[in-house]
């Protein structure tokens, strides 16, 4: 059996959501399951010294418009939100927690969180928002409000980022097949001919 | 008559080599043609905050392994020089000055000197050596150590560069079909569907 593709992505990087909506159907055409994990990019960012890309110069306005044309290429119906970058704190904790409970349950919460970010630019920074969300998959909101703040899942996710900085991680989309590291939601293309031919 | 693509690129980057080993046959096949422009792209880094790539914490180690797999995948025998990145002025001042005797000695020049870098690590920051290389192709070697100080291929070389600024250059290689930017190699197979479907 093959070992499961490993993607790291934040909930408030546009370039991860398009990675999330296709990382399960490449996985599934080589036989291979995918591990997400949810983390805060931000720190691993500053780490490099990079800001958010919409911050900087230049970049600013390549990336305004190359998201636009990625979320259309893939017949996503999402823009950028009006508060962009947003703090993901709470979206990531509950995401370990329902991750505990299984591989779909948390792959299906994590594609409810970017759909209401992207597409309906709701205020995914609230755990308020994000109980609300996670009610509408079954789970009991009160419980997780309770998760955003418990510091269990707290510490969960700073060692998720930690794990995510000693596999590499510089930016968001991440994905390792067999150690092999693809960076950005660009490289799925590259990381679906490293799959067929066993790398090069 | 369909537009040109209008190619950015700066000698020292490695992705570059690739954009500029793989655009002409892409824009040829689409019925277009190209316009080549040196630039030196570190003043437009700057400008966005960014430093080299190879210097930035967790970014370089990835880099550093994705740019020979990316040789490897387009079949480019290369690797990265010891000397890297480095000052690509003399070079792409002498380009400007090719440029004006015509499309085709410009690429032959540029492809020349982005394999004498990146194929056999030759240290093209030396006017000399920049010298040596265009003799290969049949340019007086004594000229252009000469055009490599004059000032009118240094302002012309400026130019470029504001230029390249007011076009939304971020990073190379970057190329505009039609007004629409694409930046990276990464890019190109997006820039062909975009040639393809006249953008979507």
């Amino acid at each position: 059996m093959p070992e499961p593709l490993t993607f790291y992505f934040d909930f408030t990087s546009p370039y991860s959501w398009i990675a999330a909506e296709r990382i399960t159907m490449i996985a599934a055409r080589h036989a291979r399951e995918v591990r997400w994990r949810a983390i805060l990019v931000g720190p691993l960012m500053r780490e490099s010294g990079n800001e958010p890309l919409l911050h900087q110069p230049l970049k600013g306005a390549y990336f305004r418009r190359d998201i636009a044309r990625c979320f259309r290429l893939h017949g996503l119906e999402g823009r950028l939100p009006a508060v962009f970058p947003v703090l993901t704190t709470a979206a990531a904790r509950t995401f370990h927690w329902v991750r505990a409970q299984g591989r779909e349950p948390a792959q299906a919460f994590a594609l409810a969180v970017f759909r209401a970010y992207f597409r309906e630019g709701r205020d995914i920074a609230d755990p308020a928002e994000i109980a609300a969300l996670a009610a509408t998959l079954g789970h009991d909101p009160d419980e997780v409000l309770a998760v955003t703040r418990d510091p269990t899942w707290k510490s969960r996710l700073i060692d998720e980022v930690e794990r995510a900085r000693k596999d590499g991680v510089c930016g968001v989309p991440y994905v390792l097949v067999d150690g092999e590291p693809f960076w950005g939601a660009d490289r799925l293309d590259m990381l679906e001919a490293w799959l067929s031919r066993g790398g090069w």
